[in-house]
């Protein structure tokens, strides 16, 4: 199945996101989406039950289809030519850092460069939805609690990255971080047997990565989290990007207004994003 | 004002939580705690007009006052002596890394050892929490922009913080985050004029800082992180911990089941946390 998240209203500041079922290019809604991870069993077989959806999808304003509770958990540096290009050794336990959802978007979303960066750098990555509560699980209870799979691009402000040794502040610009629609496990399969991941800057292929190529496979990266952080269903885990970046090439290369950065992964689908400048800060 | 998170229901596994104010012991509940944020002008308009709360103080269940969405930006080495105790020079820049809200708890909640850590370390902390927009903010502006401030403890999972070179993992433990109610900026006045923090264990000081002693004050620290990324209201910057961790002393001291840490902070209050061990893991 194929699971979106939809604006469906919202008044005083607050929207109202709805996680829908796509079917044959139209949506069938299905709860809030709080109350969607707060009852997913329920919510599932609802959506395995649900028809030919009632609404197009084109009509469709898409948002980020995890609650704004979701704890978005990055993996630096887990495919081993990614690691090398940026200088590290490939690591022997996974390096986590955070994104908060607000800093979430989704495909065809332009996304602005803060005024004090020079540009905005691609990461290609796979990002997993935690389906199940998730606490001191072994590999095979966290493989079976993923939800699915969704395509996601790290976009990075790489100096404010670098300023410190903490990368928090540069992963988490405005709109930033484009999520796709969940593709669930049955239909994604595992990471670990292949997805092809492109990643395409103005149509120029930049990044062309294999997910069999990760360091830590998605089991062992929940069980590993899971043994300090209760895991909710909704939590997100970038699993990282291969190599390819930006910032590393002769001469460097980023983002700038007006570049279109795309995000291909087989069977997940592909997330279009149109850069441009600081005056679209929005946050929203 | 002094305003707090109360639970006032939910269902299907989610929890409602209201923002109320107190007065005499006694709490008016305003609104929910998204749709406060929301609207906080309206809101703190009807705090200001409240008479006596209606439900005693005793008889609430506390919650930490922010939305689910809000972001924790946690400032590392923000007190000279606390970065030179940990090997580190005084730092140019910010440090931030994150929290999650689903890790923040409320005094009095017992605060579970992960079971993979011989303990957890303290952090006593001021929050400031933000109470408007702020996208490129000056300081001025960012300083008309906080809400008010709460006491904070940064408890620590240490062996998890530094596995690697991002410190997420370890600062995100369950209910490793207790936060207090936020007494409004107008009543607890400026950090750089100086508030009292003192960190006891089984009533033994700890720590014993002054917030004037911070490396970056609160308008500098917001100024700075809203070039990157838009705050919104409810965001909460943790403004870092004076001298006196445990990891640090010879031997060093960490938290263990049955040991009860508090925070104080001059004008904001006390926070009270019981420590337990694995088998009290929630996530909740």
């Amino acid at each position: 199945m194929r699971l979106i998240g939809m604006v469906t209203g919202g008044d005083r500041g607050r929207r109202q996101v709805t996680v829908g079922v796509v079917t044959d290019g139209a949506v069938t809604p299905l709860a809030e989406v709080t109350d969607f991870y707060a009852d997913l069993p329920h919510w599932l077989e609802e959506a395995r039950a649900a028809g030919r959806g009632a609404v197009p999808l084109a009509e469709v304003e898409l948002a980020p289809p995890v609650p704004p509770s979701a704890r978005v958990l990055c993996i630096g540096l887990n495919y081993r030519a990614h690691a090398a290009e940026g200088g590290f050794r490939p690591p022997e336990h996974p390096t986590v850092f955070g994104r908060w959802t607000a800093s979430l978007s989704v495909t065809g979303t332009p996304v602005p460069v803060p005024a004090n960066e020079p540009g905005l750098d691609w990461e290609g990555e796979v990002a997993a939805i935690v389906g199940a509560r998730l606490a001191d699980a072994g590999e095979s209870e966290a493989e079976a609690g993923v939800l699915g799979y969704a395509v996601f691009n790290d976009l990075t402000a790489r100096t404010a990255q670098k300023l410190t040794t903490q990368w928090t502040l540069g992963k988490n610009a405005d709109l930033s971080g484009p999520i796709g629609p969940i593709v669930t496990a049955d239909e994604a399969g595992s990471l670990a047997d292949g997805l092809r991941l492109v990643t395409r800057v103005n149509g120029e292929v930049m990044q062309d990565g294999d997910t069999r190529d990760m360091i830590f496979t998605v089991p062992e990266l929940l069980s590993r989290i899971s043994a300090t952080m209760t895991l909710h269903p909704g939590d997100v885990i970038a699993t990282g990007t291969p190599e390819g970046v930006g910032y590393v090439r002769t001469p460097p290369r980023l983002l700038t207004p007006g570049d279109v950065v795309e995000v291909e992964v087989e069977r997940l689908g592909l997330l279009r994003t149109p850069v441009t400048d600081a005056s679209a800060r929005s946050g929203a």
